[in-house]
C-alpha cells in the first residue's frame, strides 16, 4: 500500500477525531488495521492527531521500518511512547463495538489518566466513503465477480442439489481469484462464501440478518442452502460474496430450472424496476429512507409487498454499505435519515420470494458519484434458464 | 438437539458458576448458543443456577416453546423475568472475552444492581471436555475429513499452483459435507477453510497464530497459500479445517511432487515419532507442558529443532484443544501446567519446515479417554507422492 493512500485514510479518521477532541487512537482489529496500515498484522496502530502513526507489532516478525516497534504485549506501548518523547493521550479512542470487553479494558488500563472513547463509529464513518484507490479495488473485484457469474450456467447439470450447484460456483469464484473469506461487522451474520437459495428454502427464517434466510445444512450454520434438489419450475438465486482483494463486492443473480410462472417473471421485472428507480433517485444528499420508501411504493403498487424481502420473516432493508466488511454504513432502511455521500459503495438488493417457485430479484454493487450512482457489477440481469 | 444433552452441557457450566457464586449467565455469542441451545439463534439464553434456562429470542421468528420469549431488544429481559416471578441475579456472568465492549456494557446495564463477572473462561472450561454426544460428532467429522483427504491425489495434476490444488481439495471437502466455515476464538487467526503450503512459503511469517504461516494471496489475508507452482522435489502440506457438523476437526497430511530429499523423509519420521511419543504419554492427569517438552526433546536430539514449527517465526505450541472453535483449551505449550482430562479433544501437530523443500510432519485429532488418547482421524500418515 502506498503511503499517501494510508495517510489519506488516517487523515479521514483524524478529522473525525478532531471534532470530538480525541487526541489519539489505538487500532487493533483486523479490518481496521487493513484500512489504516494496508495489511493485516497482529499489533496496534497508534494514531495520534498531530504526529505520525506508529505500529506496535507482535507478528509477523519480518516487518521493520521507521515508526515500527516490535512488542510482546500492548502494555509496552506507554513506555515506548515515552522513550520517543510522545505525549500520552488525554482522550483515547478504542474500537469499542469490535474489541472484546476484556481487551478494551486491558488497552484502557495502559493509559489510566486518559478518557476512553468508543472509536468504532468514527472509523466506520471514515470507512463508509471510499477513497479513489478503494473504488478502483471495488471495480476490479466487481469485474472478477461478474466473470465468475457469467460461467455459472456451464456448471449446472440436471438433478443437482443446491449444495452441489453452490460447490461448483464456489469453485468458479475461487478460480477467478476470490479469497473466499466473508468478513462481517458484529456477529449478526455468518455464512460460508454466500448463499444459493432455491424454492421455498428462500423463505425459511434464519437467525442471521441477510436479505433472505434459508435453513442451512446444519443447526451450527442455520442459513443458506439446505440440500434441496433443483427442480423444474423453480428459481435459484446465487448471492456469493465477491472478496477478491479485501473488498466485499456483492451481487445476486437468478437462474431458472426450465420455465417459471408468469408471476415470477413479473415479480423479477418489479425488482428491476425498483433498481432502476433507486438508480435514478440516488445521489449525494438523498436520505437512505427515501430510497427504501421508493422501493416499498413500487412493490406495493405491484401487489408483491407481502413477498418482498422474505415472507414470514422479512429483511427490513433493501441495501447496505459494503467495503472491507459486507455490512458497512449506510443502511437503506426505513427511518434512516443519513444522506448518501460521494464515495459510498452500496449493495442494492430488491428481492421477492414466491411460494413453490423461489426467489427472484437482483443485487448489484454501486458507487455513489458526484451526480448519482454508478453500477460496478455488470452482468446479465434477466432470469437465466439453466 | 435432545434436551438431556443440553441439560448436561448447561449443568457443566452451572457447576463452575456455583464455585464462583454466580447465580445466572446471559449467553449470546454464536458458538456458546450452539453449545447451550443446540442451534445458533439471534437472542440470549438466560441460564440461572437453580431454574430452567430461558431463551429470549430475536430471530428466527419460527421457534416457539416453553421458556422461549420473543423479544426485540435485550432490555426486555428484566421485565420478562419479573413477569415470570424469577429473581434478578445478584452476580451475573457475561461472555467478557467474546462480547464487544459496548454489548457487554449494554447487557450489564439491564441489571444495574448485579455484580458482573466475565464468564468466558467458565464456558470455555466447560466446553473443553466434550460430552459423549460431542465425541460422536467428532468421530463423524473425522471420518468425513479422512474420506475427503483420501481423494486428494486424484485431483492433482502436473503444473498446478498451490491455489489450484487447494481449490480442488476444498471442493472435495465440500462434496463430503464440509460446511466450510472456519470458527476461531478471538481475532488471532483468520483463514479460508485452511491452508495448503508448499516449498518456502511454509516458512513465511504470518500475523496469524497458526502452526505454520504462509504469505497468502493478498495483504487482506496474509496467511496460507501464495500462488506458488507445485514443483518437483517439493512437499505440500494440506491442513484444512474439518467442520462437518459444527465441530472443527483438524488434520494435516503431506504430499510430494516426485521424490523429496532423504532429510525430508527423516524429518517426517521424526514428527511421526513425536506423535507416537505423545500418544504414549498422554492421559488424564498429564500436564500439557510435559507433552510439549517431550516433543522438543525428540526434535532436538534429531537435530531438527531449528526447523520445528517454523523457521524464522515459530509457533510456540505443538497442539491445541478443538471443538466448536479451532482454538479451544487446552494448549500443548511450554509452561502450561493444565492437566489433560477425559473428554478433551486435541489436535496434535508436530511439523518441520525444510528450506527449498517445504513442510513435513503430521496432524491428527485425538480424544482423551480414561486411560490415554484415541486417534480420530484415521488416514495414511506417510508422505504420499503425487
Amino acid at each position: 500500500m502506498l503511503l499517501p493512500e494510508l495517510k489519506l485514510r488516517r487523515d479521514k479518521i483524524r478529522a473525525l477525531m478532531a471534532q470530538q477532541n480525541i487526541d489519539a487512537a489505538i487500532i487493533t482489529c483486523n479490518v481496521n488495521l487493513l484500512y489504516t496500515y494496508g495489511q493485516i498484522v497482529s499489533g496496534y496502530l497508534y494514531l495520534p492527531l498531530h504526529a505520525p502513526a506508529r505500529l506496535f507489532l507482535k507478528r509477523p516478525n519480518n516487518i521493520t521500518g521507521e515508526h515500527i516497534h516490535p512488542i510482546r504485549k500492548p502494555e509496552q506501548i506507554a513506555d515506548l511512547l515515552k522513550e520517543n518523547n510522545l505525549p500520552v493521550p488525554q482522550t483515547l479512542m478504542l474500537e469499542g463495538d469490535e474489541l472484546p470487553y476484556t481487551e478494551y479494558m486491558r488497552l484502557s488500563a495502559i493509559f489510566p489518566e486518559a478518557t476512553i472513547v468508543n472509536g468504532t463509529p468514527i472509523i466506520r464513518q471514515a470507512r463508509s466513503t471510499k477513497t479513489d484507490i478503494e473504488i478502483i479495488m471495488f471495480h476490479r473485484a466487481a469485474k472478477a465477480h461478474a466473470a465468475a457469474y457469467e460461467q455459472i450456467p456451464s456448471v449446472y447439470h440436471e438433478g443437482m442439489s443446491d449444495k452441489e450447484f453452490s460447490i461448483e460456483i464456489e469453485r468458479l469464484m475461487r478460480l477467478q481469484g476470490c479469497l473466499g473469506i466473508f468478513r462481517v461487522f458484529g456477529q449478526s451474520m455468518e455464512i460460508f462464501m454466500g448463499s444459493v437459495l432455491t424454492g421455498d428454502n428462500a423463505a425459511t427464517p434464519s437467525p442471521y440478518d441477510f436479505a433472505l434466510g434459508g435453513k442451512g445444512l446444519d443447526p451450527s450454520l442455520p442459513g443458506g442452502l439446505d440440500g434441496s434438489v433443483l427442480k423444474e419450475g423453480q428459481s435459484v438465486m446465487v448471492d456469493l460474496g465477491g472478496n477478491f482483494n479485501g473488498y466485499m463486492c456483492d451481487m445476486s443473480r437468478v437462474f431458472s430450472i426450465g420455465k417459471l410462472t408468469d408471476e415470477a417473471y413479473a415479480a423479477h421485472q418489479v425488482c428491476l424496476e425498483i433498481q432502476e428507480k433507486i438508480a435514478s433517485l440516488a445521489k449525494p444528499g438523498v436520505a437512505c429512507e427515501e430510497l427504501y420508501d421508493a422501493a416499498i411504493d413500487i412493490v406495493t403498487k405491484a401487489n408483491f409487498a407481502d413477498n418482498f424481502m422474505g415472507i414470514d420473516q422479512k429483511a427490513k432493508f433493501i441495501g447496505h454499505g459494503i467495503g472491507l466488511e459486507i455490512n458497512e454504513a449506510p443502511v437503506l432502511a426505513p427511518r434512516i435519515k443519513q444522506e448518501l455521500e460521494p464515495g459510498m459503495v452500496l449493495a442494492i438488493e430488491p428481492k421477492i420470494v414466491l411460494p413453490s417457485v423461489g426467489p427472484v430479484g437482483i443485487e448489484n454493487s454501486w458507487v455513489v458519484t458526484a451526480e448519482g450512482i454508478e453500477k460496478l457489477t455488470i452482468c446479465n440481469e434477466e432470469i437465466i434458464q439453466l
